[in-house]
């Protein structure tokens, strides 16, 4: 079931063609990815590693994945965390990926914001309009000049 | 009075003619209205789904407004957080929500910024000015010509 | 000793002819000055706001404005943490200040590697050369075009 | 081994010819290093602060390591932190370095993405081939009238 929930999100987010998506949305949509796999697979991980240790408080899964969010999104109440080294391991990888994911959203979010902008001034595409327009003007200058050379030089 | 204010809200933020402005100006003033609602129903919706949990710490009003702001803002001090199932899916969406709106806060000054130094730079402006200039000048020529020619080819 | 301080700071990042610099950088250094000034008068109004609490745990400068630095950078060990009213309004006004310094800072970095990005690859500059190049190209032909017509519409 | 492996990293980030990199990936890599330099000596220099104290809980490099983790990424779960003036002093230092350097890579990540998203739409390309294809168009009508003067100015 697990596996399919995430095929499916991986789809959504990135789509079949997704080679052809902007580079900032693969970007933000698989890091979303990463960082859910991690969340999941973390909080089973931390539950392994604390298993047995003295003060331990990560004992179930439920709670772990409610550290897991509390942990990616960097809040951290202080009601869950890991006391064992390879628990920690698991805990610093969560907060480093939780991080670059809204690093990576944020990036993307002013990427999509700045071509809205830059769309919405027509930039380029007022240089581009602009352009064409002088060259046609020009052209209809070279083909009167040219005409009046054929009637000035014809059979006068 | 709450609807009251979240009206004069939305419309400080986003205006009468919103669907005017730039993306990013309706994005981030939209998340942070959409973030102070999740807020203020997050607070009331904690309490509900914490009622009657053994070790509840989230159980008035202004308690759990105080929990959804350091919840928001990411702070989680850990003097309040939910102990049950509901209630922390409650504070999983504050978290989200919280941390999307400060991304797109940050993208929308990104943004704002990123338009004033190109603005200030004037590139686009500059090429614009330079292409109308040299067709004018051409133009100009064009026009020499033509009089040289008709000169020329005149009753000589 | 602390107003020449904070002239002081004020001067070091806005200059004395702060407004001809770009407005990413007014902004970042003006959002930081102001959210040094929120620390330094939100840890005096902290204590006087949980004076007289039960359980306030916020009783000397010095610790106040230890739990000013946590809260300002969203990390809430849960040491210290304000249990009045006013005191957790002024929480939330660190928290806030805080946050939106840092979104100013992220934004005026990345409108500084965008510009120096934009400047490395020429872009506007390559632009302009190419124009002006194409236009003297112009009017050199002009140039030949017309000694080729006065010279052949002269004394022949 | 430590500054071995520091070595290798900077190598490894900021590379031998560094110097031609572009600005955000040397400011990103760069505070990235010293995020961990400052980690790796904050947590040695916390305990030496802390030695002591009546109620440090620092008391060890591996915890130590563990809180700059958590310091850094400003979790803060409160299970470690300091509680004297130079501690406190060494965890400001993290948390600042810590956040500064999560704004200088979401400002790389975006300065990455806005430069192959205009690399993507070509705009600049565009526009020098159009220019280029534009002044190729007008020599040609150049050189046509050329032949058609010389030949009406010929030997007829």
């Amino acid at each position: 079931m697990l596996p399919g929930f995430l095929t499916r999100a991986v789809e959504l987010l990135l789509g079949r063609d997704g080679r052809n998506r902007p580079l900032h949305l693969r970007a933000a949509g698989g890091a979303t990815v990463v960082l859910v796999v991690v969340m999941l697979l973390g909080s089973w991980a931390v539950i392994v590693a604390e298993q047995g240790a003295a003060r331990a408080n990560l004992t179930s899964y439920p709670k772990a994945l409610w550290w897991s969010i509390e942990t990616a999104t960097t809040v951290g109440y202080g009601d869950f965390y890991p006391v064992t080294f390879w628990g920690r391991v698991v805990g610093a990888v969560v907060m480093v990926v939780g991080i670059t994911t809204y690093g990576m959203v944020t990036a993307a979010l002013a990427t999509w914001f700045v071509g809205r902008e830059q769309k919405r001034h027509r930039l380029a595409h007022h240089a581009h309009e602009l352009c064409e327009e002088t060259a046609r003007a020009l052209h209809e200058r070279f083909d009167r000049l040219e005409r009046m050379l054929t009637r000035g030089g014809g059979p006068d």
